[in-house]
């Protein structure tokens, strides 16, 4: 059988089908025949955005590193890297269809998936009992308190519950306006202490047993609704924390608290955003605040105790610390949460004044504390915190990356809302291509999209390793602006904003401080424990924002680590997954508390290796070279091309 | 030596002196001499207020009930039964004096004497420890609390403190503006259950550790003022509950409780009365309320719940159920109780809907569960609550006795304030004499004098064994009124009020079914446990009103019963008195809730008994005289006088 002069290619589900030569790109091809298929990164191959399904006929790929074995075996290419040599039936797969098979290295979000790894078996430190109290008479006369405890001793097993003063001034009415059938809810708190009766709601409603988790970032708050039963987790919602109006981050906020009455406005704040969001899910699956007996927080110090409404000066100031580290016993009705007001509200331990419950939570839901391999968890977020151990120890400590990643000390820097650039490609020829939330016409760039344009702009010469934008390059993109030199990344007719989407010098400098933080961080923990990058075993990576993290463009930068992406393991929400599991298993409620107790924190302000590590991370992607070889070869083979 | 056929009488402190023939009466020789000696009951030798001390020479002194044995020993005589045979000198106290040396049976308040017969030695269940803490460094940068609790270890053996939201609210601030140097109030509860802080105050406060006993009675608060580090009692005032103005009794409280914010508003009215006092107690020894940390509460159930704001309704009506008995946890800011707002506020025990915390406490001051005597524990208020028991057993009920001898059901009844007929005593010629509250012309006759005046009225023939006024006697005293016949206490010209005070045959009825019920209590309570009258070794009489109770009379109406007069013992008020030694001590708190918890209470509503012995007593003193012997005699050498 001779080479075959054409060859017939049929896109599905589009069914256009066209004649090409042998040895044509994929991309050529369906450009040919008129199936639109995006580029993003001008067809470099560095995207992964043009992912298609090879059905049927034999093409030839070029290795990439976003295109991973198990997608290739499944017959999947990028079109911009594969070519033609037969007859082929090629799949192009709809943009969200793209997502769900995209694997995470690719920076795709898998939400969905990454919930359920977390669900544990439901052992709740809150129940609930329907208890059918014999009514009283002259001959009974008993108490109704006592009556009631009698009733849950022996129709519930609940001997020698104890109630609080709000319960009883409920009681004597529930109980007869019930006709003496009530549903009782009782706390078993995990370490000693007695039972504890928290409400008596009217009838049967044993079966409602409902409880929040809620991760309280400094930028948004999420709230997740459990069924206490089953430990499913029913519904989650998100919105900005309302505190956003007093600052942006941690350090704003802690001196708005400072004013007259601006740690009370900050704590109505931010609960005011999460009442909004457990009224929200509750009217969506149709259940009453009451029937939500438990939350569980997470979240950095400073937001706990500004939830708390307990002043957060001290974290701000050398020594910094915090209040507290271990959780206070809380009822609802104490902080105007909106669920059933004699809850338990149990925040999570914090370790430090930066490390926070959000980090404790994060490490419970890794699973690093009970793993034998060496893992590196991190969060980033406004801070980077990190987390280095195993079964054994745990080591962390906060760098103060700063909030350029959410979009803070970044000119046109926007938090990852629509309409925000959050995937840059940029072609040899210095123009870029961008992806934008809800593919709106963008307003600006967010944190994964900075982290993408610094890397491009690095891997294509347009800033060099100290940062700074190249002069003289052929290309109108770069020019003097206000702030000095700067790029523009879309046009002012592009954007939806009418002004030039541009990142200057001083911003590229606030981003290489913020990677450099995070990279000094981890390479200081490493050092503090006599160990190096070569014995991490695995990279966990936490937080929201490191959901959509490119870790290939993440290494370009120096903000991660050099090493086989087989080790990064992004968690999503870790804070919120944490939270969920110590709201529905004591157990794990348990070992959140031991993770804490466990977990060292290194001071960083006072390490003078921090501030070496940090100096000799300043630079694109290191001042070592060596660190970072895949980075030296793509290097390398862009300079010999 | 001849008979003497003239003495001289030299009266002290006046100097004053006479000549008399001898058997002349002191009496009518200070008379003779222009000394002023009292004689309110016209010189029959029943009032006891002719006290006179003779301090030389020797007089005749006829057998008087109003003078005791002590006292004659002292030289004390009445001066309308003792008679001159020799040179003498007579000293005549002033009023206060006198008040100070006449015996309680007398019915003379002697509250300072009793108040230290109850005094405990101090283990409370709250201390303060000051600790003097390391500050926080970048090396020790322990959060607040757990430094807080650290130095609570180590300084104090106070290990494993926990703590609530709003001390965590105020510790960071506290410390700093200390200078690391605090004092901690620690509550150490009696039953399991951790230590529990619940105030971080400035500096070196170990000191000043307060306490506030409290009775809530449904009439009159009491609080009194400890020192939780000595036992002592520093002060006491007392106040109308102002609950007052929405019913005088339990029940019109609680009908009023059903209104629309009827119960917040009762709640808030006692808790005013109370914080009124406390404050007054606090100004006078100078101290901050803050620095006090505990109050224990005595009262009767509904008055306990009202002061918590918990319905009372079900204690009105069949099965007349409370909502609890044993204590619940408060804090004095869950019911607005003005010391320091974290401060447990005690309720202590009650036994069921009409016998309380002021039985429960009673009893415990009173001694007698701790005792092998066979006593009979009565507090006569607006109800009358009986206790039987010893050691072994304690059982109880509740008379509905009826508010009339605290002022309420009687035309002219009045509690016992200022210009209140407190006593009465009626000549042959059936001419009162009476004595006031504070020497003021009469306003109204409160409980003291209710039971004087009946028992005068019934001595001297006014009134007949069936309680009903006799007619055509020789005076214009009785007449017809407006509700039927009455007696005229006090003219018009007399009073403060302008008009007559007098007590009518419906009056005189609700006294007699008053007294019928208290009495029919006790014998009910023996009979239900196989005994009788002869077996009781003690008759402990508590509660305010008690305290002025002149027992004399009281058996003359056939209120208490007839037995040598040393078995009755006056405690004062028992209520307070218990409240105060479960405040200063963990061992008597326990106590406490053994009593309730031992205490079976005899439903009364429920007893066909109580009905028959309440028939049997609505006579004067009882339908079976024989149960009276004293009586039987009095009225026998009346008759034959």
């Amino acid at each position: 059988m001779g080479e075959k002069q054409t060859c017939t290619v049929l896109f599905e589900p589009s069914n256009a089908s066209i004649e090409v030569a042998p040895g044509t790109l994929i991309s050529a091809a369906a450009s040919a025949a008129g199936v639109r298929i995006n580029l993003p990164c001008g067809g470099q191959g560095r995207c992964g955005r043009c992912l298609v399904q090879v059905r049927a006929g034999h093409v030839a790929r070029r290795a990439s590193a976003k295109l991973p074995q198990e997608l290739a075996q499944q017959g999947y290419a990028l079109a911009c890297q594969a070519t033609i040599y037969e007859d082929a039936i090629v799949f192009v797969p709809a943009q969200e269809e793209m997502e769900r098979v995209l694997v995470p290295v690719g920076g795709v979000s898998q939400k969905a998936a990454k919930a359920e790894q977390f669900l544990v078996p439901p052992e709740p430190e809150v129940q609930r009992c329907y208890v059918q109290l014999d009514p009283p008479s002259l001959e009974d006369n008993t108490a109704d308190v006592d009556r009631l405890r009698r009733h849950l001793a022996s129709q519930c097993g609940l001997a020698g519950v104890s109630l609080g003063l709000p319960v009883v001034q409920r009681l004597g009415r529930a109980l007869r306006e019930q006709g003496w059938r009530v549903t009782a809810t009782v706390e078993q708190p995990r370490e000693g202490g007695g039972l504890w009766l928290i409400d008596v709601a009217p009838g049967d409603a044993a079966s409602r047993l409902y409880g929040v988790a809620i991760d309280i970032g400094t930028t948004s708050n999420v709230v997740t609704l459990v069924d206490l039963h089953t430990g499913k987790m029913l519904a989650t919602a998100s919105a900005y924390n309302a505190q956003i109006s007093c600052g942006e981050d941690v350090i704003s906020r802690i001196i708005y608290a400072r004013r007259e009455d601006g740690l009370r406005r900050l704590q109505a704040l931010v609960v005011e955003t999460i009442n909004g969001l457990i009224r929200q899910l509750a009217d969506k699956r149709g259940l009453a605040l009451d029937d939500i007996v438990r939350a569980t927080v997470a979240g950095n110090t400073t937001m706990l105790q500004l939830f708390l409404a307990v002043d957060p000066q001290p974290i701000r100031l050398a020594p910094y610390i915090p209040a507290m580290t271990h959780a206070v016993g809380v009822r609802a009705r104490e902080v105007g949460l909106g669920i059933n007001p004699e809850a338990s509200v149990d925040c999570l331990p914090c370790v430090g004044a930066y490390v926070g419950a959000d980090i404790t939570a994060g490490v419970l839901a890794s699973g690093m504390a009970e793993s034998d391999q060496l893992s590196l968890f991190i969060d980033i977020g406004t801070n980077g915190e990190i987390v280095l151990g195993n079964r054994d120890f745990l080591i962390s400590c906060a760098c103060s990356a700063g909030p350029a990643f959410e979009g803070s000390g970044v000119e046109y820097g926007m938090r990852a809302a629509a309409g925000a650039i959050d995937g840059v490609w940029i072609a040899k020829d210095f123009e870029p291509t961008w992806r934008t939330i809800g593919n709106e016409k963008p307003r600006g760039i967010c944190g994964s999209g900075m982290i993408d344009l610094l890397a491009e702009m690095f891997i294509t010469g347009l800033v060099d390793r100290n940062g700074r934008l190249a002069k003289d390059l052929p290309t109108d993109r770069v020019r003097m602006g206000e702030h000095g030199r700067e790029y523009v990344v879309a046009w002012a007719d592009e954007t939806a904003i009418g002004r030039d989407i541009t990142i200057n010098e001083v911003d590229l400098e606030n981003l290489v401080r913020t990677k450099a933080a995070i990279y000094a961080g981890f390479n200081v923990l490493l050092d503090s424990v006599g160990t190096s990058l070569d014995d991490v075993e695995r990279v966990l990576i936490g937080g929201a924002f490191g959901q959509y993290v490119d870790v290939e463009k993440a290494i370009e930068i120096g903000l991660l680590p050099d090493m086989p992406w087989d080790r990064f393991h992004f968690l999503g929400n870790t804070s919120l997954a944490g939270a969920y599991q110590c709201l529905a298993s004591r157990e794990r409620r348990r070992q959140v508390d031991e993770i804490g107790a466990k977990m060292t924190y290194l001071e960083l302000s006072a390490d003078n290796r921090f501030m070496d590590a940090f100096t000799a991370a300043m630079f694109l992607p290191h001042t070592e070279m060596s660190r970072f070889p895949s980075v030296e070869a793509e290097l390398a083979e862009r300079g010999s091309a």
